[in-house]
């Protein structure tokens, strides 16, 4: 008899990637990725969750975990107001359940990102996972536990306020983080300058990949964006660092992608925060700040961490076990 | 026999407080409050401790707990960078535990603080403390466990960004929340305005009580200053509120003793704030923020707590017990 199964979703804006693993060794026994069509979501997910595990050729996982955007109810398996996946109130959780009949745990995608982290380095460790892409948000886990919030929205540092002024966020504030910091952010900061005539290569609608590119190449304009960016997102980190004390910073999502030339202007500020500072140097010396390797796929593979961390809440096993399903 | 005997002891920059109560019923059976003299910081604590002991009629507590300003590790029962009482690094917690036979726990005082409040409410719940007073810092408690940070400083919101520039903070940086919103920079603010002529019945060298007691009689630039102040800590708790996602803030130190006047602004603006977004309201809605009471000493009581919790560290009992000391 082989060891039970624990099966990992990641439920993203146009895909939906999935693995299927050993539950003792986290050896990898399926993996699957398809584009998301009109079908009920709950169906898409159920489906993956089938062929991942015909392909490892069992009949029922011990348990599934689903990292999904938007607002998550972690307790009860119900997505809200993720508007990217285009559904409104989804009890994804109970129906994928119901369908395969193992037990299913639900969890917001930053936060499975952060927890898949932890499970790599330690599980007593604390960090913060910080996703810079459309929006900004952070997730964290402090000696282990991940920090969800009384309201569900512990992390939701991009509706810090960064600025005094700016354009109307749309959480209805001003002077957002993720209005100065975010990907649409920095595209229409540099649409603008363009309009406005100031020297630079950039074409007109350029997306934050090529502002980073060009600002690799030493182009004017998309270089001061890099550097208003990366110390918005230095005085981010610091918040971070300051308040909840952890001693890792890991920085995901779509901006990451751009690689050093989106780090290293954030690297650069924090340095000149510590040589300014005792008390920031005291505060960042065990914490290095780093990006998320390209190939990455946390969300999946914190999704699996989901399914066992929290398989034995009363249904299966003890926390840390995994119930032979 | 009666039951066993808890001390805590809350050193502060002029005087030392300490109360004994009952283990088991937490009835008070002595209290003191003396000021600070020349002595060795360490034996004024253990003759505070001694005389508690004795008004109780006991011969040894179970379990000491002592909160201190600065930098403390809670593990060693080390303070450090008390700049206030003017000591430089002291193992207070092992020393007077050598002095007075019993075991002793030292802890950061906002944080004692947060504990006795989290202790009041229920010992499962999550809870922030805003001190505001000569610097502002933020004690954090997470479904029932203190936030410390890997780095000893979690919850040190008065170093995090809340202007562009300003005044050089000492810590080294500038634009800090200390240098906007703690008492030097309120007093600073009106000796400034004053200094320029501007149209107020505030003195010259009007402390935060004064300035306070002003804006309450409708002095335009006192009334100027606390609303400056105040909006500057309603983002102070929209950050705590949406990193954290704790269901209560209550905010303490030497400017809340001002009370209503110092209240008000604050919980205008973050009404302001709920009122224009969705995400502030939904965040907020669980969320009452309120001032620690005039007449209450949360850091004896919080060091009750901390002797109570961790008397039992490998040392005495299982954590929430006490032993019979």
């Amino acid at each position: 008899m082989t060891a039970p199964l624990l099966v990992g979703i990641d439920v993203g804006g146009t895909k939906i990637a999935g693995v299927a693993v050993d539950a003792v060794t986290n050896a990898l026994r399926a993996e699957h990725r398809q584009p998301i069509d009109d079908a009920p979501l709950e169906l898409q997910v159920a489906g993956l969750v089938r062929r991942l595990i015909d392909g490892a050729g069992e009949e029922r996982p011990a348990a599934i975990g689903i990292a999904v955007p938007g607002l998550v109810d972690a307790g009860t398996g119900v997505m809200r107001l993720a508007v990217n996946v285009e559904v409104g109130e989804l009890a994804i959780g109970p129906l994928v359940e119901a369908a395969i009949g193992a037990p299913c745990f639900v969890e917001h995608d930053a936060r499975a990102a952060a927890l898949w982290l932890i499970d790599q380095r330690g599980a007593q460790d604390s960090l913060a996972y910080l996703s810079v892409g459309t929006g900004i948000s952070a997730a964290v886990v402090i000696d282990g536990r991940l920090v969800r919030g009384v309201n569900g929205l512990a992390g939701e540092i991009g509706h810090t306020r960064a600025v005094a002024d700016g354009p109307l966020c749309s959480c209805g504030l001003r002077g957002c983080l993720e209005m100065v910091a975010a990907g649409p952010a920095v595209a229409r900061r540099a649409a603008d300058a363009i309009a406005r005539g100031e020297a630079t290569s950039l074409a007109a609608g350029a997306g934050p990949e090529q502002i980073f590119r060009a600002a690799a190449e030493g182009d004017p304009l998309a270089t001061a964006i890099a550097d208003e960016v990366g110390a918005h997102l230095a005085r981010a980190v610091r918040t971070i660092v300051l308040l909840y004390g952890v001693d890792r910073v890991v920085i995901g999502g779509g901006m990451s992608r751009a690689g050093a030339p989106f780090l290293e202007p954030i690297l650069a500020e924090l340095k000149r925060e510590m040589a300014a500072s005792p008390l920031i140097a005291h505060a960042m010396a065990p914490t290095p700040v780093e990006l998320l390797p390209n190939d990455a796929d946390p969300g999946a593979w914190g999704a699996v961490v989901v399914a066992r961390s929290r398989g034995g809440d009363g249904r299966a096993a003890p926390k840390g076990e995994v119930a032979d399903g």
